[in-house]
């Protein structure tokens, strides 16, 4: 239709050009110039209305922050870089034009942050809910991508922030923790590492399971969050099984070789020979049960 | 919850180690080793039930096909080789795991088509409707990337294949046109190319826009697909209409410095310094509307 707004070849407008980007998006396929030394790391993050945010309460930017912030801290859980981006957009019909680029100013905002140029886009509207689809390119940019299977018994269990209560808010905005996982790294004693994106419970089952070992975490040195004291004074819950069960923390869960002395870490167990994945309070070790964020299919 | 369907791992253990796929899905991002030889390109493509399929008409398996085919066909646009995939999908609640098993096999198969590894994915359900997000890494493998802005005047105009009526079945089934991108590439004289997603009376204006050339095309030379003909006996409107309007045939729009001889492709007209994109019936020149598919927001 004559006329119309054009929002891929806006999008396409927006683009700054670099060395890296050959065809920014506009054509059917951008092209890069991958640098050689580095690896190429890639996944996908997708943010559903009703799920992961709300159509009604939150403005678009902020789920435009949200979903490329979620891809980010992928790369940190990696200790790699941001260096592309692609989105997909599925939007309400009559959600409009003006609310499509608030959600580009959105993402583009919290790439800008990392340096992250989007380099793709497909954006259609239909009579579903909204949906963002957020592909990343990451570079190892000299540092070893940490996974999640190298963790060895008798290592020291860290988190780097206060867990719990994100749902009060935090789990619109959080900070992807890009340069503390490559600080981190760099000493070269980090094992395994992953973002808390469903709940230390479940995300720590994750590294026990792919590295082989079991864990003992001890409750009184998890850092419990202030949003989760306020949820537990609303809910009856203990703050400590916020912090052990709420998602979208998007704080690091890593193992270290050796102790570590930095002020945005705190040891909270350590790993075992025994698959077993244990607590203790009050001096009374139990098994941790993954009770975190899970999607049913 | 303990025992529940990890459809990720799922996905994870049908994945075949190569050497380019250093770690697949199932860390936080999967690690590539990319040839330094070959530039990368990366797009995404999107289907949404309603608009791209109909979730009670088309099977799951269908339409894993028709999302990583449209990515392909992004691929023979630019003749690059496909090299690598990740996937997102928002899935209706209740649909179930058998379901997006039969979803993942449908892309899986297609993705095997041209030895392309998914390599990782992000998968939830939802009170929304049934939506696939696919992002293609391609790499030029010996081949410069075709975009859509090298076409000059007085060029030729071709197309790989009949038009029209793909709504009767073909817009699910289609082939990407890899291959035969790759061998009209590989002549040098291919100076720009886009696959017909949009109707090529609308794609066509891209290559010209991009170009900064005008077209003149001739009607009776446009190949017409026998499904143009079944939809214009039901619907009255002349198949030459549905052949330069619909959407979704898949074949490679492209325009050469010379002449080509090759069978599955059909000149359709010529390049002009005039702006204007003309089309010719009956002796009769007059503005081609683009009048094919396009996302209104």
């Amino acid at each position: 239709m004559p006329g119309e707004f054009d929002f891929i070849n806006w999008i396409r407008s927006q683009a700054k050009p670099t060395d890296f980007v050959q065809l920014p998006q506009g054509d059917d396929l951008a092209v890069l110039k991958w640098n050689a030394d580095d690896l190429l790391l890639v996944g996908v993050d997708q943010v559903l209305d009703g799920v992961h945010f709300d159509f009604k309460i939150h403005s678009p930017q902020q789920i435009g922050r949200k979903v490329v912030n979620r891809n980010f801290s992928d790369c940190a859980a990696m200790a790699c870089l941001p260096a592309a981006l692609v989105v997909s957009a599925g939007l309400p019909e009559g959600a409009g034009v003006e609310y499509a680029k608030s959600i580009y100013q959105g993402m583009r905002e919290a790439a800008e942050t990392f340096n992250c140029p989007i380099v793709g886009g497909d954006t259609g509207s239909w009579s579903g809910r909204l949906v963002l689809s957020v592909t990343v390119l990451g570079r190892s940019a000299g540092i070893a991508p940490i996974s999640r299977k190298g963790a060895k018994p008798g290592e020291f269990i860290y988190v780097t922030g206060p867990l719990g209560g994100s749902i009060l808010g935090r789990h619109m905005e959080f900070q992807p923790r890009i340069e503390l996982a490559r600080d981190l790294a760099r000493t070269g004693r980090i094992s395994a590492m992953l973002d808390i994106s469903d709940g230390l419970s479940r995300d720590l089952r994750h590294i026990c399971q792919q590295s082989h070992v079991g864990a003992t975490i001890e409750a009184d040195q998890i850092p419990i969050h202030d949003d989760a004291r306020t949820l537990s004074a609303k809910d009856g819950r203990p703050p400590i099984d916020h912090a052990l069960h709420d998602g979208e923390d998007h704080e690091l869960l890593f193992t270290s070789t050796v102790p570590i002395e930095h002020p945005s870490t705190t040891c909270i167990g350590k790993t075992t020979t025994d698959p077993a994945i244990l607590i203790r309070r009050d001096g009374i070790l139990s098994p941790l049960e993954p009770l975190g964020w899970q999607h049913s299919l």
